[in-house]
């Protein structure tokens, strides 16, 4: 048994260290791109809004008696998500990246979608802005993600298939 | 350095193991999902879904002289995945299993965007109108999760809340 009000604040607190996991996979991509620039310049654009993401969540945590420094072992388990990705970079390392980054775009739109709904049962109208505030900031990378997704795709098969040309990153 | 076949035809092999693991994934979602009846019946829809999608992405294989016996290594990559979203699957395991499986159905629909951008460059026009085939029960599956994931939310957290009623699942 737990009250919407814990469960709300359990989901926030995963949020918060979601968004650090996110900026740590997001600097790791922007740090190893080498020949996508535009791929890598709309990465550093979101790190700046992961790190915005962060504050809001941190003041939500803070308003409801909590912090992010209790933050519980959600990070383990994302780590296993990172590894599991970060696996699968290899010699396709810019697609299977930007597939890794697209994915864990939508780990966050639903986490946001849920944490709406939660704030809205709870009536806790300050988190329910703050997740609005966010929201559409994932899905823009997300659909940003999306529709470069075949341009990336060609431009690595055309450097894959040319000899002498550094194609994965 | 890589032919465009060649990575088409190793994108191939990763969705096909991909697909298996779906299939794997929502078959022990369905089998443990008891207060969600809705969710549960819209999950054993894609599980036949994703059971023809594995024949047409077989097809491909063995069309393209490979088969999907010599699937690579992508199947212990994404038991990473499995196993740290399983991790989640706690006291609101239909909540973050319901995330799971949004989550999982973007990584498809980034690999059915990859393989049909690949299959165009290749110039092999049965490979991309299989993947246009699958992409939009992907799609519509993702969809339907992304409506229903705030009901899912009220339910649990009123489920939560009640005495003596399980909730998470």
């Amino acid at each position: 048994m737990a009250t919407p009000q814990d469960n709300l604040l359990d989901w926030l607190r995963d949020a918060h260290a979601m968004e650090q996991q996110a900026e740590k996979m997001l600097e790791a991509q922007a740090e190893r791109l080498q020949h996508y620039p535009q791929l890598r310049a709309r990465i550093a654009q979101h790190i700046e809004e992961t790190r915005g993401q962060q504050q809001l969540l941190a003041s939500c945590l803070e308003r409801l008696g909590s912090s992010p420094s209790t933050i519980k072992d959600l990070s383990a388990k994302l780590v296993a998500f990172g590894q599991g990705m970060a696996g699968m970079t290899v010699s396709d390392e810019v697609v299977k990246g930007a597939m890794a980054g697209y994915v864990f775009e939508h780990m966050e739109i639903a986490s946001y979608t849920i944490l709406i709904a939660a704030a809205k049962a709870v009536g806790d109208l300050q988190t329910q802005r703050a997740c609005e505030q966010i929201l559409p900031q994932e899905v823009a990378m997300a659909e940003w993600l999306q529709q470069h997704l075949p341009e990336i795709t060609e431009a690595f098969l055309a450097r894959s298939a040319a000899p002498d040309t550094q194609a994965k990153r």
